[in-house]
């Protein structure tokens, strides 16, 4: 089989983007993508959107945007699994590769956030967890996450303080992300000042929606060879999926999907965690990020806390993570966040990371889960 | 690359089913599919959801339906491109196939439309329009039809009885279907004498929206000859296309998404319009199924009024169109339609189809539209 390699790349700035519709920020990072990967538009085959269509007034947006790009008459289809809806655009356009049915295929997320009202969007979420049984006693994915973290605690000795180094991190690298929401740095005091969201997690736990788009252009080995002096390979492209309802689920410490994506991305591409040189892992709330350093093998189950206390997931230390910001820091436009995750390993691969870069990157992972662990895509890839 | 055969179909009774939630419908329909297949259900790989999200209380419908199937922790992704949305469903499992990243994957399209009220359905349907420039002056689905009735009328001479002719053919045959959610024929009187929605078009040129389910499992060609004895081969897989606005299409008499797509088609399958036995075609609206006439190469531009007028699209006739009652009479949820189709080709080409069987069907066609033709989704299948 045929690998498939990334040629292009482009992100827009994620925040409240009220000077943009959809269909513009779509552009704003196809635009960028195109360019960097050097190509014609016209050498497009098709094009993948991740995206959550329920957040938008324009439905049917796969149209919107691929008569926006200006790709008609060629194939496009969305795809959508929550929070990784990034990721599985990214999946289904590396199969339509190594199908043969397509050469080269962008991958766009993209999604607008805030044409919602708050109260709209917190009932939609709402309907993300279990309606049946689950979201009808008020359970939203604050609630959710927050019986994982007291579980984490309860069971692991985690502290509210180890839990809130993971925001400091995020926050301190977003400053140094220019795409990012939240481009300053936290202090502990602060974040141990913010209010409370859900206990035990606080404001600075969470993360934020945001307005934004981020593009990959995927393309077969030997036109990826023949496009770009530096291909990016998908060598690892794992889903998996587990119960909507917590109550089903083996432990509330881990994410079961998350686990068995890993396994099975680490198996296609041949490595093991301990070949990882920079992951970017869904932290849409501190203890999601500490349940990712466990499910990934990055440390020993119920050891995430220390991990990050010992400050190895910074760029100098052992498993450099979410060193763009994160989900925390950078903002989280559902759709657009896996390919996003795919532009920063990307970047560190191609050495071109900047202050952020993490010496020697070779091979990368991104994590995305989505709703609250029914799903989670785990990526890994590498540089020749 | 290796083929990709149908070796198990499923299919709920579509209607107003307020006796069953999505997942529940999802589950008749998979039910039957493993059953036909003779499989066990663990054999299953991944399944593919083919759905719009937003007419669901419950959303992350992936999640939902992988749970209530049993099929966790495999992987699953859902596709949307609106009333395409099955179709695309085929497409990303075919290519999961042809890629050999999956062996046995379940396609399932499953919708519920009665959850909402009418006008929510409405807002949401006008949502599918172009919402920037189309929807805010009133169009909805009727009101694109009715344009693209009135201009068929006006420039090839089709009249109001010929396009009643394809609804009552439709009933006609949706009366002996049992799956169909209008099982009565009706007559031209009372066609002619039914409300009007949107001049020309009556309430007998719509179709309606309903719950229901269809599923379809495929694998790769030598397991599929190992589990079915009848195999029904994917042949041609395409996908095309157009504007989301009419405004900027070059005629209103025809979907250029769709020519595009049945020319992509039978060049991958290497036949020609002339080679199709039976075919299932988009007749979200009488107009819709005599554009698809001419837009597939059935009769020549123009002349789709009198194909049906001579009766030509019924079993005995030329070439069989909808003689499961298609969306007009068997009703269409939304996201199910484009499975459903396969469903009955699937028959049809297996000489399972009873009273409705096409004698000698070898190779038949499936054409299913998203939104007002901005997607056009066209499938060859063939039996050995």
């Amino acid at each position: 089989m045929s690998k498939v390699g990334i040629v292009g790349i482009g992100h827009t700035v994620f925040g409240r983007r009220s000077d943009a519709t959809v269909q513009e920020l779509a552009f704003e990072a196809f635009r960028d993508a195109v360019e960097d990967a050097g190509i014609d538009k016209k050498d497009i085959d098709a094009s993948v959107i991740g995206s959550v269509p329920e957040y938008h007034k324009q439905r049917s947006l796969p149209g919107v945007v691929q008569e926006y790009l200006g790709l008609n008459p060629k194939p496009t289809w969305l795809t959508e699994v929550a929070c990784a809806s990034g990721s599985a655009a990214m999946r289904t356009a590396w199969m339509a590769i190594k199908a043969g049915v397509h050469d080269i295929v962008c991958v766009m997320g993209c999604q607008k956030m805030t044409e919602l009202s708050t109260p709209e969007i917190l009932a939609l979420m709402g309907r993300v967890g279990e309606v049946q049984w689950e979201s009808v006693f008020g359970t939203t994915f604050p609630g959710y996450y927050a019986l994982f973290a007291k579980r984490h605690m309860h069971e692991f000795g985690t502290t509210r303080k180890q839990l809130l180094e993971v925001s400091i991190k995020n926050h301190f690298y977003g400053a140094k992300n220019p795409y990012a929401l939240f481009k300053k740095e936290i202090t502990m005091e602060k974040a141990l000042a913010s209010e409370e969201v859900s206990s035990p997690l606080q404001v600075y736990d969470c993360c934020a929606n945001a307005d934004g788009a981020a593009c990959a252009i995927l393309a077969k080995e030997d036109l990826a060879r023949e496009i770009s002096k530096k291909p990016v390979w998908l060598a690892g492209m794992a889903c998996a999926t587990a119960s909507m309802s917590v109550l089903r689920r083996p432990s509330l410490t881990g994410l079961p999907s998350a686990e068995k994506a890993a396994k099975d991305a680490y198996k296609m591409a041949g490595v093991t965690a301990a070949d990882i040189k920079v992951a970017q892992v869904h932290d849409c709330f501190s203890i999601a990020e500490v349940m990712a350093y466990e499910d990934l093998g990055f440390c020993k189950k119920g050891e995430g806390g220390k991990l990050i206390e010992d400050r190895e997931t910074y760029v100098e230390g052992k498993i450099p993570v979410n060193v763009d910001g994160g989900l925390k820091a950078k903002g989280h436009p559902i759709g657009a966040t896996g390919v996003s995750q795919t532009y920063e390993i990307t970047k560190q691969l191609r050495g071109e990371a900047g202050e952020r870069q993490v010496p020697g990157a070779d091979i990368g992972l991104t994590h995305n889960v989505g709703g609250i662990g029914q799903y989670c895509f785990v990526q890994i890839l590498r540089r020749d």
